[in-house]
C-alpha cells in the first residue's frame, strides 16, 4: 500500500478580485477542504486518504477544483455539500461523481469513457 | 491522455520555529518549487507536467517533501541541487531517484522493491 490510498488536493489559490480567471479561494474552496477534512476523521480515514491544500492547480475557471490521485479525476465547481457524495462515491466505492467532473477533455478525457 | 502526465507537488507548509517537527519551508521548499518551475518551462514541458505548492503533506520530519503522482513517489530533503536530477531521471524516464526517496516503509514500500 502507498502511504495514501487516495489523496485529495483542492485549490486554494487566491488571485485579486479583479482578476478575469478567478480564483478557487474565492468560491469557497478553503471551506471545502475543511469539509473533507472534518468527515474523513469522522469516517476513521484520516491515515489513508488525505485532503490537501493545494496552490493553484490552473484550471481556475473550473473552481472551485479538486483533483483525486492516484487516479486524476478532475472535479469543478465543487461546494461543501458536494463533500459527502464524493466520499461515498470516489474515494469509498472507486466510483468518480460524473456529475462534478470538469467536461472538458483536457481534464478527464479517459475518464468519461 | 490524462490533464498532467506527472504532478509534482512541493510542500510549502510553514510551522512556528519550536515546533519540533519543523517545516518544508524552512528547509527552502518554495525555493525548489520555483527551480522545478523554471526548469520545466525551460525544457518546454510545462503543459505536461507541473509543479505545484501543497500546504503540509504530513511528512514533516522528512522535509523538504515532494510527492509525484500519479506513481506517488516521495521524495525527502530535496534541495535545490536535486531538481535537475529528478527531472531528468523521474519526470523524463520514469526512473525514481533512489538516493533521494524517503527511506520509510510508509512512502515508499512498493517503490523500493
Amino acid at each position: 500500500m502507498k502511504r495514501f490510498e487516495k489523496h485529495i488536493f483542492i485549490c486554494e489559490n487566491k488571485r485579486p478580485p479583479d482578476n478575469p480567471r478567478g480564483c478557487c479561494f474565492d468560491k469557497g474552496s478553503a471551506e471545502v477542504r475543511e469539509a473533507f477534512k472534518k468527515r474523513l476523521a469522522e469516517l476513521g480515514l484520516k491515515s489513508e486518504v488525505r485532503a490537501n491544500s493545494a496552490g493553484c492547480l490552473d484550471a481556475c475557471e473550473f473552481g472551485a477544483t479538486v483533483v483525486i490521485y492516484p487516479e486524476q479525476i478532475w472535479y469543478g465547481g465543487v461546494k461543501i455539500g458536494d463533500v459527502e457524495e464524493i466520499i461515498q462515491s470516489h474515494i469509498l466505492k472507486n466510483l468518480p461523481v460524473q456529475r462534478l467532473m470538469i467536461n472538458h477533455p483536457s481534464y478527464n478525457k479517459d475518464a468519461k469513457a
